[in-house]
């Protein structure tokens, strides 16, 4: 007996911005579930920005992402069937199967998850690689002290709304950009960010001077392009800026940095990273991002568009900053 | 009795290029040497880049020049006369005179220096500030490892002429970028460098590339523009780059970095420094250094004017590029 699988692939690469065109919804038969493997029924798929860089076939910390080949992305889903001894059926499992309803799996690279007190799809944003993300940028790059400014750029979304709580509770004052009052509010009112920017009430830097009246010691870099020059701008003698990613230049639009002389006057640290390189921190860091999420401390924000077919739609929406916190799809 | 003291004031802020004009040349009596003061008669003024930031009004890690006082600078002369304890007529003493031919000191910031085996000269350049800030820069942030490929801009120059001899030392492929034919061939054949690509040559971008067929993992930057963007395109993974001067952007001139990303791709570190703020490493590498002159592994050039009166001149043409090795002027 084969399963239907639903997914979409890559069917070409995009020039420019993403369109629906660039992705291709086929049905195709699962094989068999072997010995030693388990059938997964996902039940949400993480959208994330670093897709965007791996639909490229260019020089990046990824492979690029073959035409004609499931999506990569991130799902969480229950074990539907097992024929491997570390697995039951009704697990529930985080893995990476990708843009597809079911996946079978040896078991490799899959973690079972304890919902009794997380909602599972938590587990793909604050309980999860997102949540992560911060937590390394914020505690192994940016180490703020007591009193510093730390400024978050995508402020509301899945990781930065991440790295603002956590550095709140540092004792830092912590300064938000994101875009629109409604995702400023949230990031004030939800969040308790001290201040937010809205980058696109078209004040950019005098907004943010206002806001970080004694400069900018760490700076946690989700988007680049205005927002960075602008921090640049800002940062203190020996500030840490840790750049996560830069949504504003994947479309390869250029995104020039024209104050990179602040590196120098400043004397800054700058340093690109990647979570799943940071094999030691997740213990340490998902144990506390669980427990927050399970006491209400950590406050998360979810966009969940419904059914495989949105997942192309949604995707392009996050790319354009449409979504608000973490971006899934409710695979049914 | 009271010495004639001839020096060189900041006249005017420069507006875009420095030009003589910004400069001012006067005699003025030097007060008497009072109880604990010493006299020193400079021999040789140090001409770094570092002074044309200063130059301007403007945030900065120095305070800026003020109008219609001695333009700052290293010196190296002479003790004449000495009611200090610490140092008698005859003692040669590296201190921060400025571009003056006297000055008196109560001794602070002063130190004497041995020139049984090291020209007094050489404790402004390959011995003194330049080669530490190549020492800190290569040791404290690149840390190379035997076998990586160090890149090294202004390669000729005083501080990158040593950045390469050490990294040599260190088992590294080393690969200097240099303005002409002359002086990529002292490059590499006084220096020993392994390449050297002249960027004045128009194939900045090609010729990097062939220099470094295996990429580049340590970068030592001190002009910023096209070569920090050749370079940032050749940058491997885990990449460290040391930001010790942006010479190109001194003037105002827009030098926007394009290639940015890179960060990301490559999960660079980037730090600019100061070699003042490495106190702790000052010892260590002055002994070295010092010792590889002494006995003649460590190899420099300098660029030598005639009289307090050329200070102008030279400082714009090592603003230009003009010099070879160490600019230094010869108080006479």
């Amino acid at each position: 007996m084969s399963t239907l699988n639903r997914r979409i692939v890559l069917a070409a690469r995009p020039q420019g911005a993403v369109k629906p065109e660039d992705f291709k919804l086929e049905d195709v038969a699962l094989p068999a579930v072997g010995e030693g493997q388990l059938l997964v029924r996902n039940r949400f798929l993480s959208l994330d920005p670093y897709m965007r860089g791996a639909m490229n076939d260019r020089k990046s910390y990824r492979k690029p992402q073959p035409l004609g080949e499931t999506m990569v992305g991130g799902t969480v889903g229950e074990v539907v069937e097992s024929r491997n001894p570390s697995f039951k059926v009704g697990d529930v499992v985080v893995g990476g199967f990708g843009w597809q309803t079911h996946g079978v799996s040896d078991g490799a690279g899959l973690r079972t998850v304890d919902t009794r007190q997380v909602p599972m799809q938590a587990y793909l944003g604050v309980a999860g690689m997102p949540g992560v993300t911060a937590w390394v940028g914020l505690n192994r790059i940016i180490a703020p002290k007591a009193g510093e400014t730390v400024v978050v750029s995508a402020a509301s979304g899945a990781v930065g709304s991440v790295v603002g709580q956590l550095a709140k509770s540092m004792g830092c004052r912590v300064v938000g950009v994101a875009g629109g009052t409604a995702k400023c509010a949230a990031v004030i009112n939800e969040f308790g960010f001290d201040a937010c920017v809205d980058y696109k009430a078209g004040n950019l830097e005098a907004d943010l001077a206002a806001a970080t009246p004694n400069g900018i010691d760490g700076y946690f870099e989700n988007v680049g392009g205005p927002t960075l020059n602008a921090v640049l701008g800002r940062m203190n003698a020996f500030g840490r800026i840790a750049v996560c990613g830069l949504i504003a230049g994947y479309n390869d639009e250029p995104m020039p940095v024209t104050r990179f002389n602040a590196v120098l006057l400043s004397r800054l640290k700058i340093q690109g990273f990647i979570v799943s390189e940071f094999p030691d921190a997740w213990p340490e860091a998902l144990a506390a991002l669980a427990a927050g999420v399970a006491n209400g401390s950590l406050k998360y924000r979810e966009t969940i568009s419904k059914g495989l077919e949105s997942a192309p739609q949604a995707f392009i929406g996050l790319l354009r900053g449409e979504n608000f916190g973490k971006q899934l799809v409710d695979l049914g």
